[in-house]
């Protein structure tokens, strides 16, 4: 199979009070409360339009910082090794993240969004309406993070997935 | 704000019954009991360990049919125009798409999916694993879409973002 090049655009940027890699929320159940903003470039804003109906907001961006890809890693929240498809690590294939923040206001060209897990300076790709109909889902097993459910809400980075 | 250029990589293929843009399923919800298959290239196969271990995954793929970008467009729930970032719509600036499917099974390098909603032949990027304290919010508002909810589970898509 053709490993074909795919070329996106940065289209704003996530700022976020997280400056290090080190000691920052690894999801947003683990960043209650912290705000940041989403500066999307003018070129773009008209596309933020009836985006302040949505109570929350799927932000879709590129872990700038994970630039090498591990297909087996220890996450942070296990010591054992994983595949990185079993994983939300950030140091994957494609550098792709996805964090369901809460949207606090929209003005202008930039949203006030909450629970915001991300590093500051994140290079943003796509923003999504979160939809329970169509994002959420019952029955779910969810592996190896069993054990860890008790973590995710305080559990904080470390320097393993830093070049 | 430089619109910096991201490469990607495709890392395997989504195949499913949709062969058509128009007809199709429009979210995993209208899609149920749909089966297909994801293949992983090879080369990142190890990757996949402890995937098994999840009912559901996350697909991160590209549109790779919807290649223009609107900012604003008629969502197929609507017939209003609507700021493409308050829309699903695969017209986007960064032509991003994210579908929570079901996992059946891992057989090597492939993955049996239900549920599926993607275009047969449709790239891939990434693939996580949904985990609902990540993923799953509460006290969800849904702007635009709350007068529709009552179709998405049986609409279909039209030839509206055909380029």
């Amino acid at each position: 199979m053709a490993k074909d090049e795919i070329i996106f655009q940065t289209i704003g940027m996530i700022h976020s009070p997280h400056q290090e890699l080190t000691g920052m929320p690894i999801q947003p159940a683990s960043a209650a409360g912290v705000k940041g903003t989403v500066v999307v470039d003018p070129a773009f804003e008209e596309g933020l339009k009836d985006l302040d109906g949505f109570s929350h907001v799927i932000l879709v961006y590129y872990f700038h910082q994970a630039k090498l890809a591990d297909l087996l890693v220890k996450p942070f929240l296990d010591d054992e090794k994983h595949g990185v498809f079993a994983t939300r690590a950030p140091r994957r294939p494609n550098g792709i993240g996805i964090s369901v923040v809460k949207l606090l206001v929209v003005e202008g060209n930039m949203l006030r969004v909450e629970n915001l897990d991300v590093l500051d300076g994140t290079p943003l790709l796509d923003i999504k309406p979160y939809v329970p109909d169509f994002d959420k889902q019952e029955g779910v097993r969810i592996g190896w993070l069993e054990q860890s459910r008790g973590e995710i809400d305080k559990k904080m980075s470390d320097n393993r997935f830093i070049d």
